[in-house]
Formats: C-alpha cells, sequence, structure tokens
C-alpha cells in the first residue's frame, strides 16, 4: 500500500536552511507527500502595497517546508523526487522587484554606488481552470494573459560537510535553483549526503521567464504533491531532473558560464555513462543535441540547466528505471 | 522589380574580419542576394584525419562572404536582413574539437596549466531531404539522427570606432554569435556604424546546441538567400531579431551574465518603447514573459538571447513592419 | 589585569566550519588567546610523498581552532581582534597542488574534461630566526630563499542567517580569505551574527603569493596570539583590517570583479563615513589613493583586498580608536 | 650614434586605435623617442565645468601618439620599449566619473537598469617639483596631497588578424592595460603582429589607484621619452614588463579571473623557461613568491598583471638583458 502524508507546516514550523533542522517528518521511500508550501514571501506580499523590504524580515525569506528524513538514504545514495502536481493555493500571485536585487540591478554582490531600482509589487490574478496568470502593467492599463505553468524555485537536500545553507542560495545540495524544468511530471535527483537526505521544498512560481530578470517570478503558495523514493547507491553530484522526454543536469555558480560548465560537464559524463560513449563522443553528441534552458541569474549562485533529448540516447534508461515507475505510481495515486 | 544577386566568392574573395575591407558588392535595399559560404574551415576539414590544426592556418578562420555595401545605409540606420533560406551546400558537415577552445577545456583566456583535450574530428551525413544529420561516435558504432536546423553563426555589419574585428568575435556589430535562432524565416537587425553598413555573412550550421560547448557546430558550407533593408533613423543597439512569433534581443561579452544582462536590458527598454509601457513594467512582463536562449559560451566573447513571444506585446510593431513586408518579398522571390 | 587564555586543541576539538558548533570556551572582552592552530592538511602532509588527496579525509580540510565565545558580543556589533604574533610551530611547512584545485586548472565549478595536474608535494625548511623559507624545486636542485611573512588564511566568525559554511569558503562572515594582508600587527573587524560572536582562526601560512595561485600557500601549524575585543552598536558589513598605516576592507565572491567590487564599495564608503566626504568625493580619493592586494583565486569564493593608507584620510579614527588600544595592549602583554 | 626623434602629433594626427593606420613616422631600432601625449579627454576636459560627455566626441577619446614603424621587427619578434621619463605637460590634471563607466556603476556591459552616477570633474594641482599631486574634494574642503607617480595607460601594437581595435581596449597587443607598472624605468615587451611593430602611446596619468576604480586616473598631457628596440626571433604573448628588480607578465580580459590567469600562466611558463624549471616547480614558485598588483577593472577588458622579484629567479636573464643595455643607453642620453 502506497503510505500518503498530508503535511500542512505552521508558520512556526517553516524552514530557512538546507542543513542545520532537525527532520519534520520521518517518511518511507515510496511515500506520497501532500504539502503546502508558503510563497517567497512568506505570505506577507498580498498587494501592491505590501513592500517585502518592509513587511518580511531576513532571514525569514523564501520559507520551505520541511525537511522530511526517508529512511534509508544513505550518503552515496540518490533521492528521487517526483513531482506528481503543483497546484497553486490561492487565486492570486505576486511578483516584485527588491532592492539590489535581480539580474539588471547593482546588487550586494556586484556592488555599485547607484540608488537601488524602485520597489514594486505586481499583483496576478491566477486562474487555474483557464490555464493563466494576469499581468497588469502598475503604470498605464495594459494587461496581458500569461499561461499558467507551475513550477517550484527551491528543492533541496541538506548539504555535505556540515554545512546550513540559507535557503536562497542553489548549490550542489539543490536550494533555490528557480529553473521551470521542475514543474509536475518531472523527476528530480539529488546525491543524499546526511542520513534521511531531509529533502525540502518551496519557492512555487505560477511562472517565471528564463533568469528569473527581475529577481522574483510569479510566486505563489502552493498545494504540491511529490512522491519520493532512494536509488541505492547511485551517486549524483549536481540535481538532475529527468522527464518523460529529456534528461537534464544542472549547475549552480558564478559567474554564469561556471553553472553552465558545471551543468554540462555532468550532462557529457552522465550521457557516456548512459550511452557507453567515449567522453569526446558524448561532448560532441551534447554539442549538437544539447539544449541550455537557463535558471535563474539573480540568486546568490547562478542556476543553468544542461538538457537533452532522450530519444538521442539511444533507450538508455537512468537510474534503473525510477523515473517510470514514479510516473506509474503517480498515475495509480491519483486515480486512487 | 526585385533586384538578386548571385555572389559565389573565390577564396580569396573571403573575409576573415568585420571592418577594414572594402566592398566586394554594392546592393540597393530590396536586394535578394543569393549567397554562398564556405564552413568556418574554409572546407579544409573534410574528413576526421583533417585536423584543423593543422590544415588551417591561423587567422584564415571563419571565412565570412562579403562584405556588402547597402546603397543609403548611414550610421544611425538600421540594417535589416531577412534570411529567405538556408541550404547545405554539401551532404557532409564536421565538428570538431579544437586545442584550448570550447567551454569544457581550458582555454588561451581560461588560461590552466593542463594539456588540451585531443583533437577530434566528427563526420556528419547531411540528407537535407529528410531533414537530418547523422552523428556517428568515433570509438563504439553508435549513431543518431539529428534534426536538420540550418543557421548562421556568424552575421553583422562593420564595427564602429574605426574598428576591425575577427570574424570569431562577437560583439555589438554582430560577428560569430552562433546563435541558432538565426535561422531561415527570421529578420535580423544590426545598427549601422559606417556608410553602406558592409553586410557579411558566413558559418553555417546545419545545427548546433544551445552554446555549442565543445567549440563548434555541425559546420557546413550553405547556399543562403537574404534579403536586406535599410530602416532610416531606427538605432539597434545590440543585434535583434524577428520571428513570425518572437522578438529577440543579443548580447555578446563575458562573463556571461554580461551577455545575459545586455539581451534583457535590450529587450526590457525595447518591449516599454514598442508597447508603451513603463521601464519597471516591461521589465516584470519580460521577467515572467521571456526567455533566454544560450548562443555561445566557448567564443571570444559569449552570446545570449532574450526572447519574448509577440502575443504578449499587445500587437505592437517592429521598425515599422520590416519583417512582414521582407516575409512576402520572401514569398513573392520564391514564387517568381 | 588582562585575562590570558592558552588553547591548544585536540584533533577531536577542531572545527570545520563557521556556525553550527558549540563554542570551546567563553572569554570575555579584551582576554588575550594563546592559539596553536593545525595547518590545513590537519598537519598530516609531512612529506613530499604525503598526498593531501590520500591522507585528507573530506570534509576534514582546512581545521580551524575554535570557536570563541566573547562576552557580551551581539549582532549588529564588530569583533575586533588584534593579532600580536603569528609564528610558526614546526620547522618546515609544506605546499601542494591538489586535484582540480587552484587557479591554473579546472576545477569542480570552472569545470573541463580534462585530467587533473599531477599532485605534487614541496616541503619547505622554516627558519623563524633567519626569517626565511626555503623553496626547493621536485624536479631539478634549484632552490632559494623566500622572506617568512606569517598570517592566516581562515579568520571569521558564525554567519547570520542561521548557515554553517565550510572553513574553506570565504564570504561576508570571513573564513578562507587567504590574504597576506592578515599578519602580526593588524587588527580584523567582524560584523557579529550571533550571540558571542563565536570566533575561530586557521589555516596559517609562512608566506603566500598573491592570489595563491597553486591554490596553497606555505602551510603550516602556528603558535598565535590574538587579543578579541567587541565595539559595540558599529556594524561591519564585510571583513575588515586595519593596521598602523592603512585601512582595509575585503570583499570575497566570484567573479573576481565582484570581490573587488564589494571591498572597493566598502573601502568608498567606510572612507565617506571617517572622513565625512561626500560619497563620489570617496570615490575619486580611493580611485587614485587606493590599492588592491590580490588574495586568494582559488577557492569557492575569491577574495580582493581595498586598501587605503591612513595618511590620505585626514587623521580619521576608526572604530573608536581600538586598533591603537590593543596595539598598546599586545606591547603591555608582550613585556609583562 | 642614438638617432633621437622628437614628436609632437597636431590633434589630427592623433589615433584612436591600435591597427589600422599608416606610420606617423618610421624608426631605426635604438631610437630615443621624445613624445607628447595628450590625455584621455583630447586635452577638452580643463575645469570642473568641463564634462567629458559634453566635450568630447565619440569615438575621439583616448588618443594615442603614433603609431610608429620600428624598421626590421616582423611578426615573431619582441618590440622593447624603455621607458627614459613620463613627464606631466601642464601643471593641472583631471578626473571624472562618466557615465556608465567605472567600476561601482551599472556599464554598457554590466547592463543595469538604474540611472548613471552624476557625472563630477575633479582637477589636481600637479606640482612636479614638489612630487605631489594635490586631491581637492567638490563638496566640502578637503584637500590631500598624494605622490606623483607617472605612467601611460596606454601603449601598444598593432594587433594580429587584420584587426583595429580602439585604443580603450586592452588585450594581447597592449592597448589600455591602464596598470601603474608602466612607468619610467621599466622595458616594456610587445609581440610583434605586423611588420614594424607600429608602436603608440597614450592616457598618461599623473597616478592612478588599483584598478582605477572610478574609471578614470588623475589624467594628464604627458611629455614621455622611450627608446625603442628589437628582439629578433623571441615571441611575447602577452606584454610583458620588465623593471630593475622584477619580471612582469600581463593578462586583459574578462571576467577579472580569466585576466589574473592569463598573467599568471604567462609568468609561470616564462619563470620554467628562465630558470630552467619544471612547469610545476615555476607553478609552485610564482604561488609563494608572485604578486598580482590590479591594473584596471573599468575598461572594455579588465588588466591583471603578475609580478616576481628577479632575486627569486636565479640570476635568470630575460631577452638576451636587453633592459640593461636600454637602462644604460637610457643614462647616456640623459648624461649627453
Amino acid at each position: 500500500m502506497t503510505e500518503i502524508l498530508r503535511y500542512h507546516p505552521e508558520p512556526d514550523e517553516l524552514a530557512y536552511t538546507f542543513g542545520g533542522r532537525e527532520p519534520v517528518r520521518r517518511v518511507k521511500p515510496g511515500t506520497v507527500l501532500e504539502l503546502y508550501t508558503e510563497d517567497c514571501f512568506g505570505g506577507r506580499v498580498r498587494g501592491v502595497d505590501d513592500l517585502a523590504s518592509v513587511v518580511c524580515e531576513f532571514p525569514y525569506l523564501n520559507p520551505v517546508t520541511g525537511p522530511f528524513h526517508v529512511d534509508g538514504a544513505e550518503p552515496g545514495d540518490t533521492l528521487a523526487v517526483h513531482f506528481v502536481s503543483i497546484e497553486p493555493a490561492r487565486d492570486w500571485a505576486v511578483s516584485t522587484t527588491f532592492p539590489h536585487f535581480g539580474a539588471l540591478t547593482g546588487t550586494h554582490t556586484t556592488a555599485t554606488l547607484q540608488p537601488a531600482l524602485e520597489e514594486v509589487v505586481w499583483l496576478y490574478d491566477v486562474d487555474s481552470a483557464a490555464g493563466v496568470v494576469r499581468y497588469r502593467a502598475r503604470r498605464g492599463d495594459y494587461t496581458v494573459d500569461l499561461p499558467l505553468d507551475p513550477m517550484h524555485g527551491t528543492a533541496g537536500v541538506a548539504p555535505a560537510a556540515f554545512e546550513a545553507r540559507m535557503t536562497i542560495t542553489p548549490d550542489a545540495h539543490g536550494g533555490n535553483m528557480d529553473t521551470p524544468e521542475l514543474r509536475a511530471g518531472v523527476t528530480a535527483y539529488f546525491g543524499v549526503n546526511v542520513p534521511g537526505a531531509l529533502f525540502a521544498l518551496g519557492d512555487g512560481h505560477c511562472r517565471q521567464g528564463h533568469g528569473e530578470v527581475c529577481g522574483t517570478g510569479v510566486e505563489a503558495a502552493m498545494n504540491t504533491t511529490v512522491i519520493v523514493d532512494v536509488v541505492k547507491g547511485a551517486a549524483t553530484p549536481w540535481p538532475r531532473i529527468e522527464s518523460d522526454t529529456a534528461l537534464m543536469s544542472t549547475g549552480s555558480a558564478r559567474p554564469l558560464e561556471d553553472a553552465y560548465r558545471i551543468s554540462q560537464h555532468d550532462l557529457v559524463t552522465w550521457t557516456a555513462d548512459l550511452v557507453g560513449l567515449d567522453t569526446l563522443d558524448a561532448y560532441q553528441l551534447v554539442s549538437q543535441a544539447g539544449e541550455a534552458p537557463v535558471g535563474n541569474v539573480c540568486d546568490p549562485n547562478y542556476t543553468m540547466v544542461a538538457r537533452v533529448d532522450k530519444r538521442y540516447l539511444g533507450g538508455a534508461t537512468a537510474y534503473e528505471g525510477v523515473h517510470d515507475r514514479l510516473r506509474a505510481a503517480a498515475t495509480a495515486y491519483r486515480r486512487r
């Protein structure tokens, strides 16, 4: 029997780091987690007059739900997390500029003497039935509907080396990768660094552009269902994602070319391994067949994704086929 | 009457810089150019034993066809180049690693003390009728067909400020942007820096992955037809591309986040201008609706593209509708 | 009466993170700490045949001594740490290449497909009386004496936002900045993030070049004496250093220009504040009078230092003159 | 007999590129050139009300004196340029912020949506007899004297590969490296790319800080004397500098770590060659003995210098001792 755990955290149960936290629950591999995740502002930005710099308090930003201890996950294993569904929990969502945050502004890292851009909030209508979010200009009356494409910006496990990292930072343990590829239907893979893996999830977006250039997506609380599983003895150096049609590697670093290098390096060596190719042969194949969807260019590390269509990989199967098994389990769960 | 110029350069007519060259022909706006472009190796790499480092001689790499003086193009104007068709000129194409070139190797810029990766050549079959190129592993017998998706890596005009730049370098004048978005059906826009603009074209790829990670695409000589036109009094700070469905800005720089910043900044301010939005409103719209297809992460400057679907822009028309006019002219030309 | 605490950690008392650790001792402001710090290899690389990749075990690298809870230090205060003396604890020291670590090699971040550089160990003679370390080539018989200039690569406090960071990473809390400016006679300033500050110290170098280009300095265990003090109500955004003649700001980030920007931004705004200058006037002054000694270009973040000679600052006094007071206390301590 | 050429360019003789220009004079190796160089503003910024954005016209910025064709210099040789003296030509000098230029502002490359910093001009008194320049705050009455330390920001030869580059851009041919190491008493080495080398010189600074953080130094017209010579058959991949006590390599690139890598890579391999060391042995020596004075962090490419004291190099002699010979020739010239 599939176990199902429903968990809606109280505000004081939210976590702000990966690592350094006790698990909120212990679950077995194969468990379906029905989770509520708060938005990156902790739900405090609810209208255009709610400036995040006023209503939010550092470091209580970008809360995650979890962590969950998955029984049997040990360092050297891989945690597989299949995203069954990601559904906006409200009929509105928000996006904002934030002082010295975003790609087209000086930041605390790319430090300049210029004043910050104005802090502005945009409120979106979320119409899940129609599958759209509605953008409204703040100055002038321009509106336009954009496709709803829900995703999670932040997902990951406890880091290695006794570290605890702010949820806003993406790195080898996952974290705030902010890639739209983390949508329903995919399986995400994380290398396990500590017993139980300690998976946590947050930062839902109704959608985001490539790079999240202003610093935020269409931020929303989410009702999200995932199935967690453990692939024993399989190492995963950086988070990977598998969809029905593609394999993806991620890299998170600065400068952006290093994020690109990490993700492409992983996809090349993973492809060589899966298809049985020489490394340079895999380098060539990925060079011509690979895609590189941009994740974020605004967080403490930038994120790039390297993607290759499975049809170019000669029927190779990753992680012993766990994606297909979880896909089937998700179907069974939905039909129950 | 549409004027048509067919031009197949002799080897000694090929150019290796943008700028610093006399035009090979003078043409009027609206002229259809039927061009032959040689591949980036000058056609000298014809089999897996032809190492580019042996058969090619620096700086005679990445030749371009042109430059063409377009009558009436003056600094401050924009040159519009509509790509009618891009067809591989041979039934084979090549790709190679090249010593200290590519994204997953030390380079002359990202200088390391490690020896270069092995120089290897891959020969592709090009089947234009079937619309595929065939990859063959060099070690082992793995083969796979990839979709043919012809494009030009290199296109541009003479730079500003009396400069002449190697064709391998992308910058504000265009050059070796190596983006797969430069395919048939699009119109490319270049800011004019010198009288006549001095447009040139080369470096055809049967296809390439995002970032051209190994340093080369599926390199091929091309028979390419373009129509050139001039938009008077319209400035274009960085090359832009328009397809039937999208507007795109490019940026070429290092580090890669600066290429991203340039392209996104241009798309945001262009969007604000076209739609009549406040700059921050346009920043928000592009943040949620924008895409960022990676160009190259291997050339002397890296290239990013910022793209937004026209359907989110409220019917805005760029450059006085020149794309639609050239699209129509292309149709008329093909039917003649 | 000055309190003096002598502390020589047992191997199992060493720390490998800033944050996430209980203090080893609690001390009062003004306490003299006589500390032993182990080298970055935990003392396990003792000869040219001791390869760090073999004798050391991740993540037990770069141990620090501490942390020390300094009574009265609260978030918003500044911890002042005056370096009285830094003395090599042995008559030998080591330096090594390490696979995929250093500035002239591909790394796990600047990922390449090239094999790692050979792992080589250099053993240095340390002659404290003569004030030199002796370099010996491993291949060939070239030797040369270099001036002894002891420093600590790693010093810092617990990070903000509930983080725990590997000691090898420099950031706003300090950490592995690897700047030769952290030598005897200076006072280092760290912003306090948690009650007690939780100061720790390690990674002594007999000397290092600018950037620590091969990835390690002349690594040595040290007997080091510091005096700790608290400046109440004074914020310090990034670690700063004061010598008898200069003020310095640090920045640690990637790419290296961001480390430069952070350090220069802090020095400019600090100068404006101390001298009473308009920000742009301070920008100009630092632009012409400032120096930028490179820290490291090999760690997970790169470090730059921005330095300005006090004689250009019109007699300004930083942090209420704590450097001079601690300088005097150090003299008294040495004469006791 | 030493030949002496005095050359004071007329305004219309100034050059704005390296490459793409006919030589203004042809000289023999060993010739003493007594040159006048205009400041980077073409002498048009003469007071605090002369905003460069108003009184200067792109691309007529950063003029250089030359180019000079040095007889016998052929591709593959090295041009040696000994700086005999650099003397401010006026008793004033200027520095400015410039819109979207400098390290602590968004730029055209690090593109942001923030408005530019205010454009401000600082006028310096130059007291050559006292050896100082006088800084004056624009707001408030703070003044301070800084040591006069004259240097040239821009020096170089025609680039390879038929290129012509704006004088503002530093690269392998030299150009606007903006390093204070290019002062009187040193010999600069440039790889020759075209017959005659085509050396040019400009952009004098009375002094500058490390990185030229605001974008300009203390800009001044200069009366500068150099002696040019040719080292046959000696390749120089990137500009190098030799002083009486040190050898230096430069690198110019983005991001800044690549400028560091280039300069350190060149110094390591040069050291290995000069001292007869294994490459990794030289890597180790430079890692501990090397310095890395920052050049510029504001120009189209950033510049780093790698420096090692000659006393650590076992008496090695670079370029057949040309520095010592030119040093002696300079002495003879001054005594004539």
